[in-house]
């Protein structure tokens, strides 16, 4: 099941894709697509439902974040072996963990703000992991049973920020720097989160094309090592690194984003995602 | 004011300390202290409250996080000039930050629970700021206006977890590393809050000894550069940083905290926690 919201912020309507690609509006049937009810079998009941019953919603207009309730955006660092030797940086050895700030999470085709002082503006099309039940110290064997789903990322970086110090946050966590979306989709839609195709384009030219089999750390390995440190609550999102092709390692310069640029991404079977860079509106 | 919240988790009251120290139960007047309501007036409308009209709670039992809404609970790290030395760190030149999971967060005298596998259980007390307004690119001279008060912090550590890989995150969030209050004092009771005397105990043993004013970076500082990496939303915390005496500094050999020890900690005018060590229970 694809689920979504539609609707201007704050006004969010839940809605699925239906065998044909239309929006059906289920509203009538569940006011929110609420994480909290995620372990009270919410996304079972929705699994359920006929959508042939529901309206079409010819022009859903703004998507909203797929869901509501995220306490934790959680980040995996130099995740893909591509992307870690374009770094030069050695694999690592443990998946390295971060956080975005939530404040950053917005729509996945709501305009990115560049931050006041931002020169380093870039991208990363990141697989996202849902968690859909509390887990804590989960086996890898036993991962799966956790998951409510997968979505596609946009984990937008300001680089300057990123490495002003030791830790990423600064540069991770700016206000819509976290997209997401335009699906929540459902495990039996994904054969094999370990063989999925991502790709990004800035004004219309391929700059990320990667596939999750070159991850370090696969999915379910992500979240045995997560849930040993942390309590991953329903509705926590877990971005799982990016492939090779973000702005910082371009040679012989590093392309960085300006305001008027457009960056769309996506992944098979997950939806795509369109930004518009914007300069930060005056306060 | 010094604000608080008593009671089981998810059933605390509000409350006030009076003048002679005791619990003021404020539960008729006003049912959540939610930073939501911040901006709002909420914190102005309690300080015109005359606590003597309420009544007073002899025994209050255990304490909660003292407001709700924690959106982020912000880091910086290395903050202060004799725990950058007590490390053999150089002084940061811009503010460290980095996130705690919000799941992280308890109650002051809650037990802490140390992790499966974690070997190098840590301390460190915190001035912890609180955001009563959303700040965007603040300035240093109005940073003053966007807190709601201040609160003791102990940022519990796992350093095995922290080290394993460049990023922080691992070792800071697990579950009640985030031990918050007693109180919220608003900033009408502290003069200046770069001139705090902290101190923290571990078996009755002072292990910190610090005071504020050794903060690489102050209060106003560290509001300024956030909120031009992120907005910060009322109910925000920011830990400050920890003065010298942490467990992984002691000489010859570092010293981590086991099952049994009791942490005592406090900065003067907010009040002081007490935590006991327990091994994580068995699923």
């Amino acid at each position: 099941m694809k689920l979504l919201r539609f609707g201007e912020p704050g006004k969010e309507k839940v809605g699925a894709i239906d065998a044909d690609g239309a929006v059906r509006d289920l509203s009538g049937k569940v006011h929110a697509l609420d994480s909290a009810k995620f372990e009270g079998g919410l996304l079972d009941e929705l699994a359920g439902l006929d959508l042939a019953e529901f309206p079409v919603v010819t022009a859903p207009g703004r998507l909203g974040v797929p869901w509501e309730g995220i306490s934790k955006y959680i980040c995996i660092g130099l995740n893909y072996s591509d992307h870690a030797a374009e770094a030069g940086m050695p694999l690592p050895q443990r998946p390295i963990v971060f956080l975005k700030a939530p404040s950053a999470i917005c729509g996945p085709n709501d305009d990115t703000l560049q931050p006041v002082g931002s020169t380093k503006l870039d991208w990363e099309v990141e697989l996202g992991v849902v968690i859909g039940r509390t887990a804590r110290n989960v086996s890898e064997e036993r991962a799966a049973d956790f998951i409510a789903g997968y979505c596609v990322l946009n984990d937008v970086s300001e680089r300057a920020f990123q490495m002003e110090t030791t830790q990423w946050a600064k540069g991770k966590g700016c206000d819509t720097f976290g997209p997401i979306g335009p699906w929540l989709v459902t495990p039996d839609e994904i054969v094999d989160p370990g063989k999925l195709d991502l790709w990004l384009d800035v004004n219309g030219v391929r700059m990320q094309t990667g596939n999750t089999d070159k991850m370090v750390f696969p999915v379910a390995a992500l979240i045995a090592d997560l849930s040993r440190c942390m309590t991953l609550l329903p509705g926590d999102v877990i971005a799982t690194g990016t492939p090779p092709g973000v702005g910082m390692g371009i040679k012989p310069e590093p392309v960085w984003l300006k305001p008027g640029d457009v960056v769309e991404l996506g992944i098979a079977g997950l939806g795509q995602q369109r930004q518009t860079v914007v300069a930060t509106p005056p306060m």
